[in-house]
């Protein structure tokens, strides 16, 4: 039988521990071969790159793993792999992340790691993107490494529902032992409740720095943030139409 | 009676001919102010500027409005409204636009103008973008005018629905008297048909070039492509929840 082909990358670039720990647990399950930003793409959101032409370049970072690092963004890196390297081969499963941080909730819009596994999902591909809710460089990959390998195993033997190609993928931070479970879920409606660093620079200039709090308005027990809060790793089933199909007959007042 | 505070914003910048015609329309209705991006942000996506200072510089480019032009995305130019200008005022409306081409179906998820009005939408301020499917720099903006006008009008007679703050408005070229009419429509699913353009540079190095042809791969005849090709302008309420709800029974066989 055909080994799948999984295409694996992420928006923190090729020296990034979690797209190492995703190598080390997808290699069991298939052909893997990686695409990556050259350099970080925090907070790109699903930007694509127009208006500049991309590059490839092979880099030997992983063994027996081919690897390609890219100087467009997360959305760009899946692009170049279905339609310049694997034009006449479906890609069976693309793996992006594991990030640094959470994805949970509203995250999930601003994300260069989600992007990346929905720009795979519009592609026809089925999807998943990890976050680990731990921003330091040396997190502990150990449970984070222990969710991806059972969710490869279940998706390989149950499928991806056809029309829900993308699974937004949370991992709490804490030890092995620790992780009650996986739940699946909504996305829950959090926000960041956002300020500005106003500062001055050498040249005597005012400058605004983002920095915020995140905060959960969502009272539900099915959401994402309720299961990582309680210690569980979360699932959200995704997708990219943003209809709010219970307002259409609600905004029929606008029609003429 | 207080006028309304409208926010006008857009991802071509503050030279882009579809920023003053949202201008021009919107100052009718209420206090406008102008924060845009200092340079092009197409295809940005949702993007966010966490690593780098932002910077406002005052414009005078509009007669009476006050315009600032913001070294960020268009995220960015919403946030910094919000959280730096505003702080002690509720801004009632965010209108971002007019886009050069189209933001319908899928495009949403990749573009500038969508991003900076769902950045107001979480942000709880209501919000609608607006498109007109002319990619030309001379595009004739009258019957988008006319359909910012009308929209204005009603929203302000009808409200916004508080649990869907966020309206995806395209609009076709055609001409005033040809327009049909305005319908309140789902997002069609479409998506690029997308090619590499490979070429060598002048240092004998190999680049990619991203071109695409979008397609329709969705046979509704109650999406916005289907109401656009057939001489409407379209309004897809829209949300940044992207649960694919039907699917999370489904998914349950991945939970342990």
């Amino acid at each position: 039988m055909k080994k799948p082909l999984i295409l694996i990358t992420n928006d923190d670039g090729m020296t990034a521990p979690g797209i190492a720990a995703l190598v080390e647990v997808a290699r069991d399950f298939g052909q893997v071969f990686v695409v990556a930003p050259d350099s970080p793409q925090s907070g790109q959101g699903h930007a694509i790159t127009v208006e500049n032409p991309l590059r490839l370049n092979p880099v030997n970072v992983f063994e027996d793993i081919v690897s390609y690092e890219c100087n467009g963004t997360p959305a760009d890196c899946v692009k170049l792999a279905k339609h310049l390297l694997h034009k006449n081969q479906h890609i069976d499963l693309c793996l992006s992340g594991i990030n640094h941080g959470s994805n949970a909730s509203v995250n999930i819009i601003y994300s260069g790691t989600m992007s990346a596994a929905m720009e795979a999902a519009i592609e026809g591909i089925d999807s998943i993107g990890f976050s680990l809710l731990d921003y330091s460089h040396d997190a502990d990959f150990t449970t984070a490494k222990n969710v991806v390998r059972t969710l490869l195993e279940k998706v390989f033997r149950h499928g991806f529902q056809p029309d829900c190609k993308l699974l937004n993928v949370n991992i709490p931070k804490v030890k092995p032992d620790e992780l009650k479970g996986i739940k699946v879920c909504r996305q829950a409606d959090g926000y960041w409740m956002e300020e500005f660093i106003v500062g001055t620079d050498p040249r005597n200039q005012e400058y605004y720095w983002l920095t915020g709090k995140f905060t959960n308005r969502d009272n539900g027990e099915d959401t994402d943030l309720y299961a990582l809060s309680n210690g569980y790793a979360s699932i959200v089933p995704s997708h990219y139409d943003l209809t709010h199909y219970k307002s259409i007959e609600r905004y029929k007042v606008l029609e003429e």
